[in-house]
């Protein structure tokens, strides 16, 4: 993340290009479902996130649901060579104007005469949301309409209508590209799994599915009458403990059901106990699968097999927590939780690169206004939200998504700046829940460092996002907030004695706490020069006796800032022992938490309760994400990859070869230490390494840096082939 | 209104100990449906509004709809000296905690054990809006319980909760007072009606229900196959003027329907077009009239016959207007607007006084946040808004309502506020309409005094709700305003050498007009001194030359104005002119607008639509509200009818006698030249009358109060007969 909030002047004007292109591309588009901007994924994660259960309590979040707008007007100019056929297909009544005319009833299609008409739809649906499906040859509907929730279009007593101060959007959309794929009817994909083992239980049976999964349990050659109870487990022991697993379900039969039976609520697992009346009878227990289809468009090999395999299950457990949104954990919570979801639009960007993801999940967390909470009621999760949204911008070049949610990132940064105190920090208040990591004894009251780094951050984002969305003004305030809040940070929180960041002051009082969490995210933030950087390491990173880290959520960030000062060995073996550690104890997915000192049963307990830790959490995934970036060391430094970075690192590797995704294509790499291969689909690469002896390039021209660094300029479709000598 | 924001200390002190009168009575009322405040109102209203039809094409509003909250969690705490079986009704799956800790499943009822608990609900229903309905010996769901829409409790790593900062609030409540009659099934009532005549028309025929009505066609003795096409008309010409009446519908019968089909949409009608194709046949038409089930506690009756007609048309219209809410009108816009609400509310405390007409009415006009528009996007119609509540807090003396929706009358004003010019006056801006009323050439633009007026006396109503919701701050500051606009009133817009208040001012020029609007309601609002009022009386209110009103609407302030100052008797010829104009037209139910000028045909046409006007509109009924209020003469002093005055005025007629209700029961009333009798059921009231001779009293002490003008004091349940000899 170095340097990324630094040149953005340059990087402004290619995203401008690059999103012109956006929309004439746009034209060419077959018809789509088009919805308010932000409102399908309210109404999804909505309807989503109460799908948790706590044995058979449905079990909703604790923070605000927001409800898409029940009556909205989408809106559209149009300038056509022939009359047009247009189908309407709607979700809710609607009142369609041509050229500000009513058309009476609800016709299901209409012809749209030659020549400019302007055309648009009120649509009324409080049930789901109003969405609409327009399909002519000319006239459809798509990302180009716009829409709005008051179009303050009033008739004067004369019969002439009124309009003015009309607050229209971009509309919203996703891939629902024909009129039966309904965004009312959404569902995840499913296929049918079967069973991997099964083994007798008292009078029942355990089904072992051989890996953590997700999905529909069926019941095969179902017959007769009675009660059949399902056990679910993340683990062996959780399935086997019917008085105290946490999901399960209980379910009845007459007699009179279909000899296939499919349960309609889905749940997180790898086994399930099944135990049914006597009077029950069946063949075999499969599942339905369900999952969100993405391409695996990231990769990594190397000549370390358990890296390999961590690389594997990481990549396994993203997919499983990447669904309707990014989610924590399929058992536990399925929520969308900001900073879990910070990450996975991180590993994301080295998996996926599925921007729509990314787009819905910042939605959902968002919300709408006003904004009476952090974003789940977390103040770091605020902070981590505004981040997000830069780094989805670095990523993708897309600018649309800041230009059109803008007014919500100022509204929720509002409410963050109105809550600091005199000092002009951030400390909780009431109702503000200081999460920064699951760690006993971590102090969260007061001021703390952490927060007030990740807001300068978090205010250096709005400074790139209001440039962006044109606000000048609003650009320069936040440039300036986030100045004069870093100096602040640096002249209370910095030890200059010790160099070192403090963790916390409280009333005026700095207490004696050095903890790893502002130290760790400073480095990549970039916010500490090298000396501190080398003092950090040393004093915190690599300190036994600053309080550890237990969670692969903090250690993700630990290790990136590992990595970042070029510690790729010591990082490897990390993630090794870790996650390596996560698999020698049977983890088919990664874990919420784990802890190495634990033992058995121990690593299945969490919240007080004995199968309370989630075992398949996003935020296990990193690996993902630190092979990618500071391994295989590709990552942009221009908005979309228009320039971006390969700095491979095989961190005590013998080779590695992998593909990092792009917009539109990917970086694909070999890297051995006598050779890197490298070929890429789009934008300016700056390929630097270092090599003893001087090294030769297929094609291209290599740059000597310094002593024994050197660059090659990557340019698009061209197999580069650069023999070099590793140091 | 005079004085009525004067004295508010000492009722405040009543209005306080009436409140917790209250609380005290719904412990002892049965269980009912419980939602979260105002969020079945904004639900049933988004859905009534829709139901405005155009030719079959659906009319929704222009302004913005708002949500319910999808996700609430309900609360109590009890104290119970038995175990109770407490049943449990829920509008959507619920999470229950019973002292915090998690009852497993969706249990349809539980014991709660003797002693004291904490009870909660988390209830999600993203369709409709989440309710619940608990029913036990001691625990019940009722008014009494709180709920919020972030309950931010939270279980940290050891499973322990926290909770900080949640925003609860009373529920809301109304009359769903048993398991099955939930607030998502809610249906206005409905009584079978008969045509009165019905007449051959080409192939078809026209039924006539003999008056203005409201509710589903029905076709009795249906068969056969082939289509039917209903034309409706408030007038026969419309609907025998199939092409271009307003209502329609076009029904198509495949010859398996039941003999008797009712209509699913109501329209508003006197006379039906039936239209069959020759496949069909049926037996005669009739309908289901659909209302508000509501007492008429206020009467009227004198010895004016055109009168007693005027009153009882105007109850008709008021009634068919008060549905779900207090509607404009039922043919059209079937919505809810504020200005012609805010008339419904004042005539409604003089007919029905239905309190939770008021409430549904003033919940659904206001929304939640944030304020994006002025309610209905009209100026003015926020500023009717403020009045609204503090009439309804005057007349019924509810503290509740204000204390719970401070917050919403907070932000709009904040809105209202921030749309000030630099010259502290509210001008338009993008967005904003300005109505005040429908009348050709009125000017609208810059800044005009009535909308100022309206202003002032709204802070003057934010400054009473501001003491009352323990805001003294807020109080203060709202006063302040209050008087500072109403100097700057003063010295910009009166005219003080014409001695009139002037009408606008456009950058700085003042505009040489005057209009009745700030003028009339100047007076009532109590804004001018006598002088000043005898001014405008003959400059303005009975100056021909000033721009004449020709709504109902406006004439509601005229008249109110001329009584205000004492002109009863020539408003009872208005009245007269006015409404027995109508009367004589062949009016069921008082009009949009009634212009004496138009002739047949004309006085249909309306928005350059030969059927556009609306023939039955609330704000034709303001003859309930003059005739209690200013001849009757009876109004609240102190909230709720704590003190209330009796200035009976008989205006020219010999004889009136009438009932005026009051929260608990009413003021009954008859008054003649030589005879006054009054028997009220609660409160204090101060007859005043004036007698050329020494008047006597059947009960309590008569005071004179000058020469010529007496009082007595009227105490609850007793009657009084006075002998006077009006002058």
């Amino acid at each position: 993340m170095r340097n990324r909030f630094l040149n953005f002047k340059k990087l402004f004007v290619f995203a401008v290009l690059f999103s012109s292109a956006l929309v004439f591309a746009q034209e060419n588009k077959p018809a789509t479902w088009i919805w308010y901007p932000g409102d399908f994924e309210i109404w999804l994660s909505n309807k989503m996130q109460v799908r948790r259960t706590e044995r058979e309590a449905v079990f909703p979040p604790l923070w605000q649901y927001y409800s898409p707008y029940a009556l909205v007007t989408f809106q559209t100019e149009v300038d056509i060579p022939k009359p047009d056929e247009v189908k309407i297909y709607s979700e809710g009544p609607f009142q369609l104007l041509l050229d500000g005319v009513q058309v009476y009833g609800q016709p299901k299609s209409i012809t749209v005469p030659a020549g400019k008409h302007k055309i648009s739809f009120k649509v009324y649906n409080q049930e789901v949301l109003p969405a609409i499906y327009i399909s002519g040859q000319y006239v459809k509907s798509n990302a180009s309409w716009q829409v709005t929730n008051e179009d303050k279009l009033w008739i004067d007593e004369n019969g002439k209508a009124q309009q003015s101060g009309t607050p229209w959007v971009p509309v919203g959309s996703w891939n629902f590209d024909s009129a039966e794929n309904k965004p009312s009817e959404f569902k995840l994909t499913t296929k049918p799994l079967s069973a991997k083992k099964t083994e007798k239980i008292g009078a029942g049976q355990l089904v072992d599915f051989g890996k953590e999964t997700f999905g529909y349990i069926k019941i095969h050659g179902l017959k007769g009458k009675g009660k059949v109870a399902l056990y679910y487990g993340e683990s062996r022991e959780e399935a086997l403990d019917s008085a105290r697993c946490e999901t399960l379900d209980h379910l009845s039969f007459d007699g009179k059901q279909p000899e296939i039976y499919t349960h309609n609520g889905s749940k997180a697992f790898r086994y399930v106990q099944v135990q049914a009346d006597a009077g029950v009878k069946y063949d075999s227990i499969s599942m339905l699968y369900e999952y969100l289809p993405l391409d695996y468009r990231g990769a990594f090999k190397s000549s370390d097999q358990e890296l390999n395999k961590i690389w594997d299950v990481s990549a396994y457990t993203m997919h499983l927590t990447s669904r309707e949104f990014f989610i924590d954990g399929i058992k536990r919570d399925r929520w969308v939780w900001s900073g879990d979801a910070y990450q996975s639009y991180l590993m994301n960007y080295y998996l996926f690169f599925d921007s729509a993801s990314v787009e819905r999940t910042l939605l959902a967390l968002r919300g709408k206004d006003p904004v009476t909470a952090h974003v789940n009621i977390i103040m770091d999760y605020s902070l981590y939200w505004f981040v997000g949204v830069y780094d989805y911008y670095l990523h993708t070049g897309d600018t649309k998504f800041i230009k059109t949610f803008y007014p919500r990132m100022k509204s929720l940064m509002d409410f963050c700046l109105e809550r600091r105190n005199k000092n002009g920090f951030l400390e909780p208040l009431e109702g503000d829940w200081v999460f920064i990591d699951w760690a006993n004894g971590l102090p969260k009251t007061g001021e703390v460092s952490f927060e007030q780094m990740l807001l300068a951050r978090s205010l250096e984002a709005m400074a790139v996002s209001a440039e962006i969305a044109g606000k000048n003004e609003d650009q320069k305030q936040y440039q300036k907030l986030a100045s004069d809040l870093k100096t602040k940070l640096f002249d209370v929180f910095w030890d200059k004695k010790e160099n070192v960041m403090k963790h916390q002051r409280i009333d005026g009082k700095m207490q004696d706490i050095v903890t790893r969490y502002a130290n760790m995210f400073g480095i990549f933030f970039n916010y500490f020069d090298e000396e501190q950087k080398q003092s950090i390491k040393n004093k915190v990173l690599l300190n036994k006796d600053v309080l550890q880290i237990t969670t692969p959520y903090m250690r993700f960030y630990e290790l990136e800032a590992l990595c970042a000062i070029g510690e790729q060995d010591y990082v490897l073996k990390e993630m090794k022992d870790y996650w390596g550690g996560m698999l020698k104890e049977g983890a088919t997915s990664f874990w919420e938490e784990y802890n190495p000192n634990k033992k058995g049963k121990e690593h299945l307990e969490m919240y007080g309760r004995p199968y309370g830790k989630s075992l398949c959490h996003a935020w296990g995934s990193s690996p993902i994400y630190l092979l990618g970036k500071y391994y295989l060391g590709v990552k942009p430094t221009a908005p979309g990859y228009a320039e971006y970075e390969i700095k491979p690192n095989l961190g005590g590797q013998q080779w590695m070869e992998g593909k990092v995704p792009t917009p539109n294509g990917e970086v694909a790499l070999y890297v051995s230490k006598s050779e890197i291969k490298v070929k890429a689909s789009e934008g300016e690469g700056k390929l630097v390494f270092e090599s003893a002896g001087k090294p030769k390039a297929s094609s291209g021209t290599i740059t000597e840096l310094a002593k024994n660094k050197y660059q090659l300029i990557v340019k698009p479709n061209v197999e580069y082939k650069v023999s070099y000598k590793a140091i």
